[in-house]
């Protein structure tokens, strides 16, 4: 999705470099460390728990104003590692709208109270769209369920980013849908987003 | 998705009773054993596999046509586990038609050949959709990118399932969709994927 597939990790003494895909952008994911896009990660959670601790500590990161982990759904190896690891990590609870899936967002709520890990707050994706035809809203996984789930749960509510075919087809091209189509349908939710982000962590 | 939320496991001298969901369909699941459905799950690999052993040596579920286990997405812990504890075990990878969603099912297809796991084939879901208003079809994910990725990794095709609104709606309300929407839009790709994996299992 950031276009940086099939990039190979480079070293120095200071430790791993991380794959530039911006000037204002640097990722580090572990596909780098396959020996091609296509193997799978066949290891248990004590070896993956590793490599989170080697990509926390031996990243030269340089000066960052945010550093974004992107965790697999639910509440296991990865998300308890991070939760122990990073003091002062805020939870940020991404879900689609339909009672299903608010109920796996719930579970991860109550995992992040129960860590002691702030949460930052609750994002509502997927959330209705528009036809490209007729132009009609269509709402393919109900709508307004994280709000719901938000304000029942106490947590702070950072809005609804509707279901944008552009989305895909930026995401597939590797180019990162900000770079590029400023008059996409999710653009204005998604930069209300990251203001309501920006205000809360200060 | 089954209607069976809150329900509690019973046991016997026997073994743990699995719930029953219709006269020909039994279930188990971890949320049976959590104190509420709301509560994370906040487990480390080696206590998962505990839990999965005892599901495949602890429940009394009587005489089977199939054994279904539904896994969390990727190749960790649990996928890793059902492949070395089930001899013949075969593996149903069901994967959305984005370039994004592919790479994944990619590497599932060659997890399950690292192991030495049969593949019973690819479906393709969330294979395009029809608007609910003007009845133009919509491709919101893309289509036919499972067929193409079976295809390039010889792995057997099963079909696709389109987007389904009433999918959601059945879910949930907690009532299979095919026990109540024979009409649906999904309906008969469903049937006819259920007849190949039949055919193919023998």
């Amino acid at each position: 999705m950031l276009g940086i597939e099939g990039k190979r990790l480079e070293y120095d003494e200071d430790g791993m470099i991380p794959i530039t895909v911006t000037e204002n952008l640097k990722a580090i994911s572990m596909s780098f460390l396959l020996p091609d896009p296509e193997s799978p990660v066949i290891w248990r959670g004590p070896m993956k728990i590793g490599l989170i601790n080697q990509f926390l500590g031996d990243v030269q990161w340089g000066d960052l104003d945010y550093l974004v982990i992107d965790l697999p759904p639910g509440t296991g190896d990865e998300t308890l590692s991070i939760a122990q690891l990073i003091t002062g990590a805020q939870a940020l609870i991404v879900t689609t709208p339909q009672e299903v899936a608010l109920l796996d967002s719930r579970k991860a709520l109550n995992f992040a109270r129960k860590l002691n890990m702030p949460i930052l707050g609750v994002v509502e994706n997927m959330s209705g769209m528009l036809c490209p035809h007729c132009g009609k809203p269509i709402e393919l996984f109900k709508k307004g369920g994280g709000e719901r789930a938000a304000r029942e749960m106490d947590a702070f509510f950072l809005g609804r980013l509707p279901i944008d075919p552009n989305m895909v087809i930026c995401g597939d091209a590797g180019t990162p849908m900000v770079l590029k189509e400023w008059d996409s349908v999710s653009m204005g939710p998604l930069f209300e987003i990251v203001d309501r982000i920006e205000k809360r962590m200060g």
